[in-house]
Parts: structure tokens; C-alpha cells; sequence
């Protein structure tokens, strides 16, 4: 006994030694540190074994064991029996429909369709068990996944009757990730993908991002640039995304590339790349049938096609069906689809840069191929701090349409302003189209409920690198989080998804998670009133999209300077999209457009973008517009030291190292809401001949100083 | 009793179901994992205490003991009580020279220097101790390291009577690191750098840079490229730089920058950048000024001036001294240091690139400012696999010159290829420039014993990136390593440090120790093998220099091709430096040159530097030269295949982790091997018009097939 004694205390003290978990942020919200040991206890009884057929070489179900054993290995302390076949007294069983035991159990498996699941606590043999199933591996790793959730949590895992499916079949993030590892608008390093080792050397780091994606339902990855480069659609890049779909495959997810329109030409020595030039679709259909042999779950092709100097089928006065089109029938014998953007921008329409989605893409409503999917910004501009939503979702019937939200923060302070996507992304979604009367909710439009369509997707684009904790800050986590959330529901909560990743993240305290959810649910409103409040849009510098620039006009097109966008003068502000204006409102239903073409019934938040008013144009607060202005940019700055007072108030709640980042992040956010606050107040104090409103502080400096303010090495490029 | 037992089974229970350690290679050689029990019980009773003086606030003796807690709590799983006075038996003792007990142990710190430090096991108060003491608390940091090094390799800490001191006085990492994050000739992702969030947020990766460098006695860093930007002088770059150096000071690491020597006409807004004119010395003047009144401590200028297209003194028909004296007058009243680098190639010199160095310096001998050291690489080309001493060495014995190593691995196969490079450092500074007699060894140059300088150095241009693992590989970690040792004592064995290395970063295990310095100790020659041998040089790929191009003869400048460098035709290969060509020997004293000037008494390894022969050329061996040639290259190709045999020899013995990736860096470093071979002989058989020798395999591809290949997207440009 007393060796034995001895012994327990020689491995006591090398476990108390043990090095503290590195709260690095790179387990992001997979973190399964140790439980209380009250709720241990409890749950040990409830996840005693791990029961699933391993003779069937399910990968995805092989790898949700692995994922369970190594939740409970870090939350409960305990290495779990793992037996493949016989169910004991407080097992987890995993299976998929066809399996005995849970074919015996009638689980309503029938409408949960490939990628939904069912935990359901059951008794099977007279033993107590968990059973997590689905029609397909996949599912049962989701089920997996929500199940660890619910341990990590702290809640009970007894009783459970749980059912879910996604409502949206295409989840994705768009990596705008180029071959040269740069990232365009990335902000937390290098780009994941190594491709110069790949496809030898696959990097841990592939199987933990597939983890974190599958832990949260996306089920795609669009692995370049959307600004391509035919590079990508050689061999050597194709065994390069193959080597990474290996290791994505098990994990449900599969890969996608973006296309470069004119690769037949580049790669392919054509001298066109007229989509209804027959070589030109003999090149593609041969491209995918290589890509296919490589990957033959291959997603399919992402395309940005006249926008931004980017080749397309106008170049052939061809339409954007005729281009989509070519290359779906390409894809189409393989199962794979076309992501066609309807983000275009092109120099052909300098009256509203807001209309020409619109304008392309409305009178093509119907004449897509059916595995053609029209991928449309959240807004009409580019994804500014607000935009009201965009007025091609509901006016194309006949086509399926996804959402792209920017996860990247380009617009909305880089890597380090604290900014919770939740609620921009739900105000999107929520808004009403009008489209078939009210509640005809963008969420609607999307998840095919409101036109029937079967192909539904979202697309996010990615704040992913190769920095330590991914998203270059802790609470950018939460945007990957929150969309991969959305994505599965398109109704969730904002508020909600908060809740449940601050406890993921930081562990289920209360008090944590109510300020943290305080914090990330004041975050967006604080960030459009110290950017760009009451409507205003793209007042950010000229290419590098940091900092304030309201003031920049000299650029070669009317639509890249920030004066088209807030046309400030000494009368008075905004932009008239009525119809004494550019009529921009005519493109929403009836009844928004009603809304929307009478500055009393619009929304303030939305008011500058739709109307040019003067300066005393009276607000419902009963201020002036110019005292409202500057009202919401001081409010801006206040919301963000509130942020960082509610941060402090947790710091003994909080690991030392998470706590110091997110706190040095929200000084740098202070400081710079208040040069947004200060810059933009000074601009519109000038260009309007008015004084800064009674009570409002003056800005720090001049003018002058702010415009000289010049950024030479700013990250993202 | 049954109750603490459960206690002692459920803590067990956590403990085993703890995350194994991460070898991810971010710990280097500072692993402390746990030592084996008889090895913890042996230790502990010599570390059962930590001892100083808390209230000196020395933060080097701060660092020291938070490492020395560190490490024996990670080896020996003990938290070892801390005592800032009494000493009890087996305590740790660490103090400066004017502590009141080490004061009394009469301990020989006096010819130490204030890096240098003595551990001694002692007896204080009749307690058996361990002091470790020096005469600045960073050479009480040093000597801490070299305890801790001690434990790491299972060597026992009674009876040690050691002194050291570095043998020189500069021992510094340049790093190549842009200001955009990009890292010039880096392969192991960004710069660990992140300017955009310097000087606010200090990542912890900045500590642990410095630990890593302190460990092995590295004392300063250049923060940026060579290829400098004026904008690294600027205020808000300063600050940054400031916010680095404040991390680096306890750890004994100073902070220097690379000066763009046009600095004072693109920030300055002078005329000129003639070190002559008044105006430019009194720009640097508060240049400095400003730089040390936010860094006290700042190291001082490296400096690559008119160099591949930099702006110099030159460019006002001024000499380097000129330039480095009007600088060096700058930093000199705050202690600063100019290094000024010999690596000039400027267009003037097409006769034979190798001579240029020592031409434009040797006549400045003796001209230099005696804060000036001038930074002379290895070799008088760069960086190549092999090249000879170069020249400069012992030909300039008024001025001090430091050595200048490439860590990275620019033209060494990048990150993947596992190339030890202590054989080839070691190679240089054993080679004996016969200055003054036989002796006269590059070593003694450049610690100053040659000629009496008390200014010496040596600089290693850092393989440090953003990759978990630092270095790209974990073998890369070694050439870090084995820099910062033999720029403590340049006399150091590499065969040696290899070892040492080998047990810190995989555990003390003989036959793992033994297979793994096999490797490295190969490692070298083969890459000589299968790219360059026999004293070729330069027949890399173009701008990336990844890959075999002895073909490329197209470029507009002479130096530029690969056929400058190895002339072969159709009678020979080889480069003449005697007096029929270039007379590049006479640049060494009269015994080398005399040796270098005859094939016969040039080493076959440097043959072709020095030597045009023919392909029927007599070698050693009894093979003609071409014969001998393709032999260096399949031995290469075969030597890669050994060290591939040999780790996987030790698999069981190593890590997964860590063991896969170093076989699949091995399986990459043989295709290549291979494909290097089979160019390089596909070309030679080529020009030659010879078939390959007999019983050579012949290449598997033609030679064009080599030729036309490319790599756009190559990392480390």
C-alpha cells in the first residue's frame, strides 16, 4: 500500500507539472478541457463505452469515434472503452440506418436526408445507451459533434430526442487564397494550403480545419482565389486540391475550385473563350473530366466573370447564362455544380454602381441549367458594415440563388477590431423581399422554401491563415463560427449562436458568456456608427479598404472614390436612389420599394443610402441629421470603450494569454474607432461649412493630418 | 486510505487521458519532457531549490530562474520551491560576481567578460549547491541554459566545475524579413515579424524567439532584409522596433536594422546621400539619435550598399569606408556598431564575380572607423553548397571582419532538403588562410586572435519564418542551432553539436543519437553530390533557385547564367581563376594560391572553381573527370536514399509526428536528388557530345523535358 501510495504521488506531481493547455486559440471552439468534476462524474456514467461497427470502414463514422474518444479523453479524464460490436450500460452507439440495432429502433430518419441526424436516448439489450444515427456517415459525425457540444456545455446528456438537418445543401468557404500562399483581404497570415510541399506533405493542419468545418456543418471549400489563376486547373494543381480532398473526404466536405474564365486560352492554347465556341467546351468538358478522375467528388466550379477586369463570356457578347451554362454541362455528367457570382462590376455602368447586379442578372432569370447556382453579395455594394439587402434575392424566381457573406473583416477593421458578424449576417437574411407578400424573408429565398428550388446554398468568404489561432483574433473565431451556424439554419438566432460559442470557447460560465454575448452582440452596431453610420458606405482607403478616407475623390472611375458614395456637399448628404436620382429603389418589390423611395419610411440606418437630405433634415430623436451623424460616430467610439470596460470585468474569468490579446485588440479598436470618429467628423465639418454639433468634442487633429495618413505595408493585398 | 487511493486513481485517470505532448517542433530544443525515473530521482535531489535574489530586480536572473522552473518542471515533474535567500541542501544558486556568496567562493569570472559564467558545485553553509554565477545576469542567463542542457541530456549536475565564454563579441541572426511580412529567400512562411500589429500587440512567439536564441548564446538580431526600405527608419517603424527590443533585452539580445543607404534623400528629402556632404551625416546623426532615444540599447547598422542594384557611397565616387565611417560616427557616441557588408556585385566587374570583394575592400584595409566591421561571406560567390575560403579572410588584417553564414537553405533545397550545415561552417572556419603561416585558420580571423581585434562577429541569415516549426523542418531547427553554437566558439565540432542537438530534440537515446548524426554528418556532402560537385557552383534555376538549370546561358548579364560559372563545352568544364584566366587565386596568400593554382594540388572538391580541364582529366580515383563527375552524382542520389534507410531505422524511436514529416521531406528530397542528377548529367552528356560513363543509368526524361520546366509560385521571393 504504501508503494502504491508512493507511486500515486510520484505521477501527481509529474501531472501537476504537466505544462497548463496553451490557450493559444488554435483548438478554437474544440478546446474539451476538463469538466468540473461534478459534471464529470455525472457524465462518465452516460459515456462509459463507445459502441460502432468498425468492420464497415465508414471513415466518417471511424473519425466521429476518434473525435468522441478524444472530447471525453479531455473533458471527462477518461479513456472510453471502444468496443465495435456488443452495447454496454452507458454506451454511445454509432451507426447509420441500415445498422441492426438502430433499425430495430424506428428512428424518423426519413426526412433528416443525407446529412441530418437523431441522438436519442434508448434502451436496447435492457442497457441505457446514446444513439447517434443517420442516412450517412456524415450525419452521424454531426451528430457526434453536437453531442460533444452538449458535454461541453455542461448540459445533460440523458433524455436527449434530438433532430436536425441543414436547410441549405451547399455550406461553404470561399478561400480567396492565392497559389503564392498570399490571401487577398486575409488578415491572419499566410494561406493554409502549402501548396509548394502539397500534395506530399499534408499538414496537420488540414485535418484539424476539416474537423472545426464539419464541427459546424460546412460542407465545402472553394480552395483559390475567386480572382484565378489558370494555374490552379493544371495537373499539378489538380493532384495538389486531390491530395487536399483526400483528407477533407472523411469529414464530409469537398473541395471546389474557382475557375479562370479564360484558361482554354492560357492553358489550353484556344484562341477563344467564347463559351459557345464548341473548342472552348470540349476544353472544359475534358478539364473536368481530369479534374473528376482525380476527385471524383469534385464540388464543382466557382466563377467571377466580368467584374473587376475579371475575363467572362461578355468579352464574347455572350450572356452570363451562356457562360454558366457551358461549364455546368461540363460538370453535369459528374454530379458537380457552377457557382456563377452576380457580383459584377464592370465599367459600363457609372450612373449606380448598386443597379448592375441587377441589370445583368434579372432579365436571365430562368435560363440557367439546373445545376447552376447565381452566388449573390449579402448587399448591392461590397460587403460594407451595412448595406440593405440585395434586390436580386427575390427578383429571381426561376434561379437558384446563395448567399456570400465576407467572414474576413476587409471592411470592418482587419484582424483586430472585435466585430461579431451574427447580427449583420441575420439582418440580411431576416430582411423581407415582399417578393410573394410578407415574410418573404431572404432566409426564405435561399433555402429554397419560397420558389422550390433543391439547390441552396451559402458561401462565406474566409477569414482563415495560418496564423496560430486561424482567424488572426479569438472573436473572429465567432464569425467562422456564427456562419457555419447560419449556413445549416439560415433562422438561427445571432444571439444565441453568441451564447453557445462563448461557452465553447471560454467555458460555461455565466457571467462570461452574458458579457461576452453582451460585448459581441453591441460589436456591429458599434462598428457601422464609428465607420459609417445612418446609411453611409465605402468611405475606406483607396485599396488597402483600412482606416477612413471619406475624403478621397481623384480617383480615375467615379465609383472607386468615396465621394460617389456619401456625395457630401455644403446643401447636404447621401445618395439619391429614387427616382429623382438612380431610381436604384425600382429594383426591390413594390412594397420595399414604397419603403425605400420615401425618406420617412425608410429605415434611418439605411437612410444615407438611399437619400440625398440636408444637413438639418429632422431625425426622430428630434436632432438635426448632422447632430445625428455625429452622435452615432461618438456613440461608435463609446460602444467600443464599453466593450473593453465589459472585457476587463471578466479578466480573473479568463486565461491570461486569450484575455491579454482581446484586451491590447480593443485598444488598438479604440484607438482607431476614434480616428474613423474624428477623421470623418472633420471631413463632413468641412465639406459642409458647419461647425461640429454643441457637445461634440473636436477632432484630435486637422483636416490635413488625417488625409496624410499613408499605410505602405498593409496586410491583405 | 480507500478514499485517497480513489483520489490518486481518478487524478491518474486525468493524467493519462491528458493530451500527449504536441511535436509540432514549436518547442526546438527546449523540450523539457519528462526524463526517465531514475534520472528525475538522481536530479531531483540537486534541484530542490531555485535561489536568488529577487531583489536585485535583475531581469536576465528573472528569465533565468522562470527557465529553470520551466524546464524542471517539465523534466523532472517537480515545482521547485523558490527561495529568494536562505540556501537549503541541492539548491540552484544563481548571482553575479558581487553577490555576498558567490563574492565568497573566489569563482574565476574574472576573465570571463560579461557574457561568460562558471557553474560550480559547491558547498554553502554546508549545503551541497549548484551555483551558476557570471558577471552580468545575462551570463548567469547563458549559464543556466548550459545547467538545463545538462539535465535535457540525462547527464548528472554533481561535481561540475565549468567555465565558458563566447569566443566572440557579435553573434547575430540577420533576418531577411520585409516589412510586407515577406521573407527574402525564407521557406518557412511570413516573417515572424507582425509589423502591422507591433508596437501593441507583442505576440508570445517573440519570447520564445528570444529563449530559443539565448540558449544557444545568439545576442542580436537584424529585424529586416538587406535589401533595406527606408521606411524601416521612420517613426511609427522605430516604435515597433523599440516594442521587440524591450522583449529581447532580458534575454541579452540587442536589436539592429538594416540602413538603406538612400534613406536621408527618400525621408530626409536632401539631394544626395553622399557621405561627404555635411547635411547627410548630420540626417544620420539624428537619425541615430532618434533611433537610440527609443532603443538605448540599439545594436547598430548592417548595411548593403552599392550591391545588386542598392544605392551606396559608390554611386558618389565615394569608397565603402567613406560611407561605413560617415555611419559609424552616427551610432559611435551610443556604443552602435556598423556592419558593413563585403558582398559588393555591381556591374562593373564581368571578368570574374568571385574577385570582386576582395577587389573594391582589400585597399581600404586599415580605413574602417574602429566601430566598423566588415561582413564577409564564406565564400566570394554565395552561399553555394561548397565554395573555398573566401579571400578576404586574412587579407585584411587592419580591419575586423565578421563571418556571414547562410542559415537558410536558399540554395540547399529550400525547406524540404535535410542538409546539416555544421560541416560546411566548420569547413570554413578550419580553412587555413596561411595570413600569417600555417594556423592562420578563418576561426582565428574572425575571433579577433589573428589580429588582435576586440570587434568580432559573425552573422547567420535566419531560416526563422512563421511556421509552427520555425524552420520549415525539423532538421533546419539544427542549422539555427549549430549557428548559435559555433558563433559562441567557432572552433566548435559540428560532428558534436550534431549530437547535442540530436538529444535535445529527440531525447537522449543512443542509437537514435547515433543514426540521426549519421544523417546530418552526410547530409552535407551528398547535396554537394547531387548538385554541385567537384567545385561547380551556381547551376541553379533562375530568380528562385530551386532546381537544376547548368543551361541557362540566355540572361543579359554574364554572371547571371549558370554557364558563366562552370564553362563547359565541348573539351572540358570549369572555371580558370589561375593566371591563363582570371587569376582569382592570387587573391589568397602565396601558399593557398600557390595550392589553388595547380590542378594537381587543388583538392578534387575544388577543382572546378579553380580549374578549366577536360572531360578526360586524370582524377584520383584512376576515373577521368567526366567518369568522376557522374559518380559525385549518383553517390549523391544514393546518399539520400541512406539517410532516408536510416530514419526509417528509427521510426519506432521517434515521434509520429515528427517522424512523418521528415519522411516525407526525405521521399521529396530524393525525387529531387534525383532529378538534379539526372539534369545536370543530361546537360553535361549533352555539351560534352559524351555518352554517359558506363554503367550510369541514364536520365528519365530528356534534356529538353528539364529545360522547359517552371515554378511560378516558388516561396522566398
Amino acid at each position: 500500500m504504501g508503494r502504491l501510495i508512493a507511486w500515486c504521488a510520484s505521477v501527481l506531481l509529474l501531472a501537476g507539472a504537466m505544462p497548463a493547455y496553451a490557450e493559444d486559440g488554435y483548438d478554437l471552439w474544440l478546446r474539451y478541457r476538463p469538466l468540473p468534476a461534478g459534471i464529470q462524474a455525472r457524465d462518465r456514467a452516460q459515456a462509459a463505452a463507445l459502441v460502432y461497427d468498425v468492420d464497415r470502414h465508414d471513415q466518417s463514422i471511424i473519425k466521429a469515434g476518434e473525435e468522441i474518444e478524444r472530447a471525453l479523453a479531455g473533458m471527462l479524464g477518461a479513456q472510453v472503452p471502444n468496443y465495435s460490436q456488443s452495447v454496454v450500460p452507458g454506451a454511445i452507439l454509432l451507426g447509420t440506418a441500415d445498422e441492426p440495432r438502430i433499425k430495430a429502433l424506428n428512428l424518423p430518419l426519413g426526412s433528416l436526408g443525407s446529412e441530418g441526424y437523431v441522438i436519442r436516448s434508448a434502451t436496447i439489450d435492457g442497457k441505457a445507451v446514446t444513439v447517434i444515427a443517420a442516412n450517412s456517415g456524415v450525419g452521424v459525425l454531426y451528430g457526434s459533434f453536437a453531442l460533444i457540444e452538449r458535454l461541453q456545455r455542461g448540459l445533460p446528456i440523458d433524455g436527449l430526442d434530438i433532430s436536425a438537418a441543414p436547410k441549405l445543401k451547399l455550406r461553404l468557404l470561399d478561400h480567396w487564397d492565392n497559389l503564392d500562399r498570399t490571401v487577398e483581404r486575409g488578415y491572419a497570415g499566410q494561406s493554409i494550403w502549402d501548396w509548394w510541399k502539397l500534395p506530399d506533405f499534408k499538414s496537420p493542419r488540414y485535418t484539424d480545419y476539416a474537423r472545426a468545418n464539419a464541427s459546424i456543418g460546412i460542407n465545402g471549400a472553394v480552395l483559390n482565389n475567386v480572382n484565378a489563376k489558370a494555374d490552379s486547373l493544371t495537373a499539378p494543381y489538380i493532384v495538389k486540391a486531390a491530395a487536399l480532398a483526400d483528407v477533407f473526404r472523411p469529414y464530409g466536405i469537398k473541395v471546389y475550385l474557382s475557375a479562370r474564365w479564360s484558361a482554354p486560352i492560357e492553358l489550353g492554347h484556344l484562341k477563344t473563350a467564347d463559351p459557345l465556341d464548341p473548342a472552348v467546351a470540349t476544353w472544359w468538358k475534358a478539364k473536368a473530366d481530369e479534374i473528376y478522375a482525380a476527385i471524383p467528388d469534385f464540388g464543382g466550379f466557382l466563377v467571377k466573370a466580368n467584374s473587376e477586369g475579371q475575363p467572362g463570356p461578355q468579352d464574347y457578347h455572350r450572356s452570363h447564362a451562356d457562360g454558366a451554362n457551358m461549364l455546368a454541362a461540363a460538370v453535369k455528367p459528374h454530379g458537380g455544380v457552377i457557382m456563377w457570382r452576380a457580383f459584377v462590376y464592370a465599367q459600363e455602368n457609372p450612373e449606380d454602381r448598386a443597379k448592375q447586379a441587377y441589370d445583368d442578372f434579372k432579365a436571365l432569370d430562368g435560363r440557367f441549367a439546373d445545376n447552376v447556382i447565381v452566388q449573390v453579395k449579402n448587399g448591392a455594394i461590397d460587403f460594407q458594415p451595412r448595406e440593405p439587402f440585395h434586390p436580386l434575392f427575390g427578383a429571381m424566381p426561376g434561379t437558384p440563388l446563395m448567399m456570400e457573406f465576407q467572414i474576413t473583416k476587409e471592411y470592418l477593421g482587419m484582424a483586430t477590431h472585435l466585430v461579431y458578424l451574427g447580427p449583420l449576417y441575420e439582418e440580411a437574411l431576416q430582411a423581407d423581399t415582399w417578393a410573394h407578400g410578407k415574410g418573404s424573408t431572404v432566409a426564405k429565398v435561399i433555402d429554397g422554401s419560397l420558389d422550390h428550388h433543391a439547390l441552396t446554398g451559402m458561401a462565406g468568404v474566409a477569414n482563415i491563415g495560418s496564423d496560430r489561432d486561424w482567424a488572426g483574433s479569438t472573436f473572429n473565431q465567432a464569425n467562422w463560427f456564427v456562419f457555419g451556424r447560419m449556413a445549416w439554419n439560415p433562422d438561427a438566432s445571432a444571439k444565441t449562436v453568441a451564447g453557445e460559442w462563448s461557452e465553447l470557447t471560454f467555458g460555461p460560465n455565466p457571467q462570461v458568456t452574458s458579457t461576452v454575448v453582451d460585448m459581441m452582440t453591441t460589436s456591429r452596431e458599434a462598428v457601422v456608427n464609428y465607420m459609417e453610420p445612418l446609411g453611409l458606405a465605402h468611405m475606406m482607403g483607396t485599396g488597402h479598404h483600412y482606416g477612413p478616407a471619406p475624403w478621397v475623390h481623384e480617383l480615375a472611375r467615379p465609383e472607386w472614390n468615396p465621394v460617389y458614395y456619401h456625395k457630401a456637399d455644403a446643401t447636404g448628404i447621401g445618395f439619391d436612389r429614387t427616382k429623382t436620382g438612380s431610381n436604384a429603389v425600382a429594383q426591390y418589390a413594390p412594397h420595399v420599394a414604397a419603403m425605400f423611395a420615401d425618406p420617412k419610411t425608410t429605415p434611418e440606418r439605411n437612410l444615407l443610402w438611399f437619400h440625398h437630405v440636408g444637413w438639418d433634415y429632422p431625425m426622430a430623436s428630434g436632432r438635426t441629421l448632422w447632430e445625428e451623424l455625429a452622435a452615432h460616430y461618438t456613440l461608435g467610439v463609446s460602444q467600443v470603450a464599453d466593450m473593453h470596460g465589459k472585457w476587463r470585468s471578466i479578466q480573473p474569468l479568463i486565461d491570461p494569454e486569450r484575455y491579454a490579446k482581446t484586451d491590447i485588440f480593443l485598444s488598438i479598436q479604440q484607438r482607431e474607432a476614434q480616428w474613423w470618429r474624428d477623421a470623418c467628423l472633420a471631413y463632413f465639418a468641412s465639406v459642409s461649412g458647419r461647425p461640429l454639433p454643441a457637445g461634440e468634442a473636436p477632432p484630435a487633429r486637422s483636416l490635413a493630418e488625417y488625409e496624410a495618413v499613408t499605410f505602405p505595408y498593409e496586410p491583405g493585398k
